[in-house]
């Protein structure tokens, strides 16, 4: 009987899955049926953006994060697929740091020319997963959202990919519900616009708050207040920024903090993480971590430790994203495919708890991106994923560390070089603070052409894109 | 075996589930358990009030739609119970639109003196239902969100009392994913003090856009602009307000309607009502209705036709609402304690397709409240529960309606007089829209205190609520 793969999720992580398997079919190797199961309507999890909040059309819980103007934090350098690179996909060099419409653009082009969408179930909600132990198969029952109907399916192996940068962590605070303002958490973000002219209030120090504060500030806020817990972010802010310590109580809409300081605001902004949420798994297959590099019970951060053929893709607290997340697909894949045999019981355990103790063992960020480069090293020397210069790209990622030390306002003007193509990207037509626009149709407009990047003329696929400010 | 009974949901309509056989077993009947699964930390449903959107902090969507400063849209008189009046839990005559605090208190009062706390288990959120024809019980798996674990007990009757005002029902239009301000669904609305000074669309022309029109300009806003798919409400509104056909497309912060008409907005209100949302629920037995006042396959609005050990209360549209949950909640019992039996299947089919067809030949508001009326007075005569004066209260709805055609910004000005205690309201120390502060003490520190209402003196609860203003 043809074995089964359930994929739960079309975003980086669940369409990493199904280029794995796609790769070794190309290869001439037979593999598995494959249904991904997708809530949305389109391929891109996170990436999507959507006007909604809360709840969606058919009353699940939105997944996208996003917001607009949100310009990748980090180089595209570090997230590039090692199997397909950003020049393929856009036909010559683009800037470092893309606004969200590009990279989404960049994750879908890589499963249209793979032909894989025909692999996903669309406006699908996973609903319920079981393991039976005498089959020694799931069953995965789903809302199909537009039939409003639930249907179950048996599955040999269940990859769960469905993130975890979609259920608001969000402590209360004394006071908000009598803030006569709005209050919300990251998720929920979708505008800075909304704010313009408003003192803000951003409770955490982390990437949400970070981010979000400065794209308010860059669209026309009049101050951002950070609140940390336990450190500031200690960046060279401009004068309306300030940090303070934890929100202690809000009176009116007054924030007081733990130093006994306060501040008038008119909006409040929980950017407090996210938590690792699977309401659709039962107890003994879930996951519970904090937002961590090397989350406990998983082999190689990957295979359900109690049982192997549930597997877990992107559930890591990330530098390293989508190449990781190739990383581990390839490995899932190999082992569903029988090309990689799993360890026993004992040996998975001890395998990750070392992992876990090293985790434990890092000192700082220079640590935490070593250990996340040697994880992902792991994985890729276990496969036939395309090397892409690992060690490379963590230096990358330290650089970026001091860009952003040295201008958090001016880190994404700078340039990073391809680990794949050998390229350096080209400089963005428009300084980060002064881009307002995040279409991909504006970022790609003015780009530099290839022919001066690499001094010889290079056939483009559109007309529009060869056109110079 | 004791019979055993789950309810789900601790909102007016659990509540008076609880209630119903608390006073069968008052009267010396015995009474099968009773287990009230709630997913707040408070009874209450939709009445608490709460600062968070989206899903709340164990990653549940939301319950509650309300908002600060909201009054009663109602008389209090129309929604009395009639086993326990307000005059009975305030000690006073209290006016007849109370904030949204003053009616929780109630709600709560009738509980917490009947001592039934006990039977609710909160943060606990219904997962899944199921029926075992064998055994003929459900199976009711919650999670237990502050354990984060999963839980089944068996049941003999379910009880879905979860009611339908927290899904949004929220359609798209064009252009949203690019307006620059906030978007969001009245069951996010929270507080009317952040549209201050703005220029609102409200997509919407029942009591959603109407209240939140009338809150917001209170509060502020600039301006008021409703958009409307059938008609507009036609009350005769200040210059602030305007009422449109239904929004075509949003560009910028220009919305288009489709007469052609456009207008600037700064923010963008969809009153575009609820979904039955019952995720929990298999098939089978899943409630599939729009928001009318006789849903189809249930006998006397109430008893699942196809298994009607199920009981869905409070899912019809509403005018009446807390007397109609007890009346249908005091038949639920009657039926469950075999003082009442279920006619065969064909002829709750009949009963049931009888009172559609009346519905479906109602012409306009009045009929409307006219075949509530005789759908409650169907229920209250057929169990123990207080006759209210049904039809006296249905007359008060008509006349609720022509005070708010007379003045929309006054209609909460006036009194009614109770069924239950023949007490004409006092009137309120302010007028509506001069009142700014919810809270339930402001509302009691001024009232007017019973002595000048009944011409006596009569004990009060506490002294602070003596004093005049």
């Amino acid at each position: 009987m043809t074995v089964r793969i359930a994929v739960l999720g079309a975003g980086p992580s669940g369409l990493a899955q199904l280029r794995a398997f796609d790769a070794a079919r190309r290869a001439g190797i037979e593999v598995p049926e494959i249904v991904c199961f997708e809530k949305q309507s389109d391929l891109g999890g996170m990436w999507n953006y959507t006007w909604r909040t809360g709840l969606d059309e058919h009353g699940e819980p939105v997944h996208a994060s996003m917001y607009r103007y949100l310009w990748s934090n980090g180089p595209k350098e570090c997230l590039e697929f090692a199997d397909y690179s950003f020049e393929e996909h856009f036909g010559r060099p683009i800037a470092s740091y893309p606004p969200r419409p590009v990279l989404r653009d960049y994750i879908m082009g890589r499963i249209e020319r793979s032909g894989l969408r025909d692999q996903i179930r669309f406006n699908t909600a996973v609903h319920a997963v079981e393991y039976d132990e005498q089959t020694e198969k799931f069953s995965v029952t789903v809302r199909e959202l537009e039939q409003d109907r639930l249907v179950t399916e048996e599955f040999d192996y269940v990859v769960v990919a469905t993130g975890h940068f979609s259920t608001p962590n969000a402590p209360s605070f004394k006071g908000l519900n009598q803030f006569p303002g709005r209050v919300l958490h990251a998720h929920d973000f979708r505008d800075a616009c909304e704010f313009a002219g408003k003192d803000l209030l951003l409770i955490g120090s982390s990437y949400s708050a970070e981010d979000i504060g400065t794209q308010c500030y860059k669209y026309g806020a009049k101050s951002i207040t950070f609140s940390y817990r336990s450190a500031p972010m200690g960046y060279e802010w401009p004068e309306a920024f300030s940090e303070r310590p934890l929100l202690e109580r809000v009176e009116g809409n007054t924030a007081y903090f733990v130093d006994g300081s306060s501040c008038d605001v008119d909006a409040i902004i929980l950017c407090t993480g996210y938590q690792h949420h699977f309401p659709f798994l039962p107890d003994e297959l879930t996951l519970r971590t904090s937002n961590r590099l090397y989350p406990k019970g998983l082999y190689k951060g990957v295979f359900w430790i109690d049982n192997p053929k549930l597997i877990y893709l992107g559930m890591q607290d990330q530098y390293y994203t989508f190449n990781m997340f190739d990383a581990q697909a390839w490995l899932a894949r190999d082992v569903i495919l029988g090309r990689i045999t799993l360890p026993d019981r004992a040996a998975m355990v001890a395998d990750s708890e070392a992992w876990f103790a090293r985790e434990e063992a890092t000192e700082g960020v220079n640590d935490d991106i070593d250990f996340q480069a040697a994880y992902v090293r792991d994985l890729v020397d276990r496969t036939d994923y395309p090397d892409f210069a690992i060690e490379e790209v963590a230096e990358m990622f330290k650089q970026w560390m001091r860009d952003k030390s040295e201008g958090i306002l001016d880190y994404r003007n700078k340039s990073y070089r391809s680990t794949i193509t050998g390229t350096l990207a080209p400089l963005h037509h428009t300084p980060w603070m002064e881009a307002m626009d995040d279409s991909l149709e504006a970022f790609l407009r003015d780009s530099t052409p290839i022919e001066e990047q690499l001094g010889e003329p290079v056939e483009l696929a559109e007309e529009p894109l060869r056109k110079r400010a």
